[in-house]
């Protein structure tokens, strides 16, 4: 990891070049003239943020026509492209391209957001939660951000979410119009879009073509895009800089070093462990047959995938030099703190109040992640089962009330998920949820009461395969029955795994209820102060941590120096054929074999730069200083996975595809006329 | 973890009542006699060692009749149990039991062995040692241990082995009587041997009959054993002295802080996340069938069994206390020895000589582990096959210039092994191949010269496929042609495992060279410094860390405080049928239904001892003052699994069967009449 993270941990000018995931409404746009000679304008800015887009299933996106087309990762729509496939026809594998418009699938469980405004309601959620104890302040702030929501969500099309930011040192109100009815356009094979696999995971030189396309629909009609990305004919150049806007999903830079330490010797170590044995049962599962490994693909995809980045951030843990300067870096902030009177008086007591909640979070965190956090019931059919039951419980009581998910303002998901039409596989299902039945008991131990009351003398195989067998929630129409039916549709249902779901519920929800009290509310509390103090000590321009909202960094292509030797920041098309092996992850499609006298090869194909990025920027656009696209963002390299706590100029890189590889293989490979045509720009059509 | 570990971290009396794995040549006597009024005479220490037996293949034993008859674990006659079942006659399921002497059945790869003699060797060392650089000092100290051990085995039934003890401080010669003729003559069925499973594991109450009978033969006829342990007919009460005579594996209650650190960091998270997914594997591995199940069900066992003793050992790092003791203990010992000129001079340097080769540990330990020590190739076929190449490599060599395990007198243990008639089943094998060479492609990265080399252009699965499925190893006989073929005869092999072991073995060995020359030797050299330098500060008063030799250790039967609530030391016989649920791994076998009218309920079952014992313990007779087996050592409790560092008192439990419940149901369950007649001490025959 990084030798000198120091400034970016204590927060404040000058940072490191490039370093931060900025807010539309913070951007440093000095600092990039400073560096670069340019700077976005406010009409850039916004340009730039309504060509952006959110997949609410966790990834960016953007507009690249004026008709709703929306590019993306491969992996990002991959949940989507399984979905839409069966055993006769398999899109992940084969690809997928709608030649007309009537041809393209609708995905059963995406959401596109577009960011509208952003209002600050710090002030309104202040007044609610002042002179409160922690615990009734965090009921409050709960109370007051589900009335927000919903007074800002005037209908179904629009979502509003408020977002803490800097920990709370800021409430801001995110409106985003909302569409449901995304469909697939185009998808690459999957072992190409995902070439090497989770061996070259993270890694680069790369290869891969992690694209797809799909088309935002309003009221059955693609949307009209008027503010979208146009693809830069020429790429970028060496040395260029290059603007990533997208929606970083979390990092932990603020965090204080009890919660690191709670994260590096609990949080990583009780989740990789869990993730490590579950990744060997799915990696087995799929020898059943080509069928099981159909199913079971895109499952073990994100375990992989997030094994291999949980890895990358243990290690950055246990790095000496990292926690030596988060160390360094706390006690200047203490002291700075305990300097001014005042300042000690408001903030001196945060971190211990911190370092308190650590200790009932260690207590807490496992019975919390199986019982309520999804550890102990990996299932497809007890997520609806629980989400019909508590939708049943809470629904008819006030929306301030309810378990934060199922306020008014979030039901609109709430009825997209539980009437998807994605398929569901109860041989799968069976596996997966016996062995996070079997990691429940061995987690909380046979003698807990809660393994007692759930298990009584059952074994866990055979809770799954009854709660399974017996269920009819595979069909959709059986969940929206039970759904509009509310409380006493779900009270007669005489399903296995609606039953299952009953049986947890009382348990789990007495365990969040503890979270929330006891952990949550105090780490909250604590976070709102810290950040008063860091704006207090270091001043208001710095960026918060990741939020899944939308960001703005910048950076340049670049290279780096591994163990002495230069990576260069390209690869090319031609690459590819040198690294194929004809096995998988190495073996390319039938497409591109069949291509490659046609291809130009000497294209560039993926490539690295110095943004400032993490999970949730899957499918970023990278644009230039025109806000041309020249690359989409598919991944970072190694040394980026200690990017949830800091980032390292020299080493940090992010991973794009390269905007002329896109249009290359377009072109050569699947022949998408039709896409290509859409895709230029208003003049060239 | 332990609050009050400070003591046993700075060895010097007084110890912890009750701590220590004694040799037998060193036993604190007056300590006993003071803590419990007895102390054992030079004659009870020489017929308990004589009575005391090693299984080769890892854990204890003893004799319990004059005929060779050996009591030891369930768990450590498994591997013998499953490797003479088949298909149609499970033994591990059903139990077994000889009816006549002519019915017991030898196992494929089992040994005993007996301490006839303990030799001081540390002067001869020393002088083939001395002002050589840490590298020639391994390669001298490995060279003339082979020459001691050779001319110690005097014949292929005498196993001789140099042991450091305290790291190297004493080198002690331990000559053992070696028997390779042992056979199974009774098991119980695996649901009760073994009953609660994984859940229960490490903890109590309990309720196993972990136990087996074995019989070690002489030339065709059952070994004469005038020593041996006669049964207790009333076993041990609470608070009674007791005795564990074993051969506890391996601790590290005397390694340096940065070796701590690295085991902390590196070693147990590497190693669980390693097992963590081959044991996700396994078990869906065992859903394909029920042979399936059956063939993996002794590899599961063993990793599931190291998962949860490892994961104790992580968390007792991880405990702060723990840490912070051990780190003052350093610095006391540092700040004695450089308080002292001419020890400083001779010994000050230590850690920091420890401490950088920590460093090269840890650049080092992954592509070792992976690629010399295991990781990267689990397979039985592989195992033989690189023996193979290396006895065809090593024994044209002289003695002292062999990989240490190729030495004369190792050779019986290899041929043994190399012979086996243990079944081997490829189906397994293909899986658990192709599992670790994938994991050794991800462990290096896929563009790592070594992987590049082994794997070309294919994957995992195909190299696994073609090396099990074109390989004739699983025939003894042909294991046996090509070891007495030598050189010519593996070199003219066009087995496909071969093939894959030869293609390993160069890379494995300049691997093992780098480890062996760069942190092994410093470490060695190290630690016998460390040593030195403790016996000059703290007097030679001390237990050395374990080291699979035996050892003895006194406690007491006693409970502890859990969280407040007594946990009493004793469970009965009726308690396991209040436990079972009829569902594995809390189901009895058919023969506990049958019988429980006859059995006495209150019979004790299981017991918890404060004895100080670890893996390798397992099978351990535990016995009172006067010699007679009063239990069966065959677990520890949750907190034993910090022992590896500390011991604690307070929490740390050894857990036995009770002498009484073995004799109860060999009666009532087993009517084991051959067995108990034989088990009459000799005047109530």
């Amino acid at each position: 990891m990084a030798p000198v993270l120091l400034l970016l941990l204590i927060p404040h000018f000058p940072l490191h070049a490039e370093e931060g995931m900025w807010t539309f409404n913070n951007f440093p746009s000095a600092q990039v003239r400073k560096e670069h000679g340019f700077a976005p304008s406010a009409q850039w800015l916004d340009r730039v943020r309504l060509s952006s887009v959110r997949l609410a299933t966790g990834c960016s996106a953007s507009f690249v026509s004026p008709d709703g087309l929306v590019l993306t990762n491969h992996h990002c729509a991959a949940t989507c492209i399984q979905q839409l496939s069966t055993a006769a026809k398999d899109y992940s594998a084969d690809g997928f391209q709608a030649s007309a418009a009537g041809d393209e699938l609708r995905c059963p469980e995406e959401e596109v957001n577009i960011l509208t405004s952003i209002t600050d309601v710090t002030a309104r959620l202040a007044a609610k939660t002042a002179a409160l104890t922690d615990k009734a302040a965090n009921e409050a702030r709960k109370a007051e951000t589900a009335l927000i929501e919903k007074e800002c969500s005037t209908s179904e099309s629009v979502r509003c979410e408020v977002v803490p930011l800097y920990g709370g040192g800021v409430y801001d109100l995110y409106q985003y119009q909302r569409y449901q009815d995304v469909r697939l356009v185009f998808a690459p094979e999957k072992s190409i879009a995902f070439f090497g696999g989770d061996p070259d995971n993270f890694m680069f030189p790369r290869y891969d073509l992690d694209m797809s396309l799909l088309r935002v629909y309003d009221k059955g009609q693609p949307l009209k895009t008027p503010h979208h990305f146009t693809f830069s004919p020429s790429g970028a150049k060496e040395g260029e800089l290059t603007f990533v806007t997208g929606h970083p999903g979390s990092t932990n830079r603020l965090d204080t070093m009890a919660m690191l330490e709670t994260d590096r010797d609990l949080v990583k170590p009780t989740v990789l462990f869990h993730l490590s044995e579950y990744r060997g049962l799915l990696a087995q599962f799929q020898t059943r047959g080509e069928e099981q490994r159909r199913v079971s693909e895109d499952d073990l995809f994100g375990i992989e995938n997030s094994i291999k980045a949980y890895k990358g951030e243990f290690q950055a843990l246990l790095e000496p030099s990292l926690i030596g300067q988060k160390r360094a870096a706390e006690r200047d902030f203490q002291n700075r703190v305990n300097a001014r009177p005042e300042w000690k008086k408001l903030y001196g007591g945060v971190w211990a109040s911190i370092e308190s909640a650590q200790r009932r979070f260690r207590q807490l965190y496992v019975p919390h992640k199986y019982l309520e956090a999804g550890y102990g019931f990996r299932s497809d059919l007890y997520r609806h089962a629980r989400r019909l039951v508590r939708m049943a419980a809470e629904y008819p009581k006030p929306n301030g009330e309810r378990l934060e998910e199922y306020a008014d303002a979030r039901k609109p998901e709430m009825a997209q998920i539980t009437t998807s039409k994605a398929p569901i596989y109860p041989e799968l299902e069976i596996e997966t949820l016996t062995f996070s039945l079997t990691k429940l008991r061995e987690a909380l131990g046979a003698d807990d009461p809660a393994v007692r009351q759930l298990f009584g003398k059952r074994a866990p195989r055979e809770i799954a395969t009854d709660a399974v067998t017996g269920s009819r929630l595979g069909d959709a129409s059986v969940r929206k029955a039970l759904m509009e039916g509310g409380q006493a549709a779900v009270a007669a249902s005489g399903d296995s795994m609606i039953a299952l779901a009953k049986l947890v519920d009382p348990v789990a929800r007495k365990l969040r209820k503890q979270w929330e009290d006891e952990v949550e509310s105090v780490l909250v509390s604590g976070q709102e102060k810290l950040a008063k103090a860091r704006f207090a000590v270091y001043g208001k321009s710095i960026y918060p941590d990741a939020t899944f909202t939308l960001r703005l960094s910048y950076g340049a292509v670049k290279g780096w120096m591994e163990n002495g030797t230069a990576v260069p920041p390209f690869t090319i098309l031609g690459g590819t054929f040198e690294r194929a092996t004809g096995r998988f992850p190495y073996a390319l499609p039938e497409s591109w074999l069949k291509s490659q006298p046609e291809m130009n090869l000497s294209t560039p194909f993926n490539m690295a730069t110095t943004n400032d990025i993490i999970g949730g920027n899957s499918g970023s656009p990278m644009i230039n200083r025109d806000a041309q696209l020249v690359g989409l963002i598919f991944d970072g390299n190694i040394h980026s996975l200690g990017g949830s706590y800091g980032f390292d100029p020299k080493l940090n890189r992010a991973v794009a595809v390269d905007s002329r590889a896109i249009l290359e293989t377009l072109d050569k490979v699947y022949g998408a006329r039709r896409i290509l045509e859409e895709l230029k720009p208003a003049g060239a059509r």
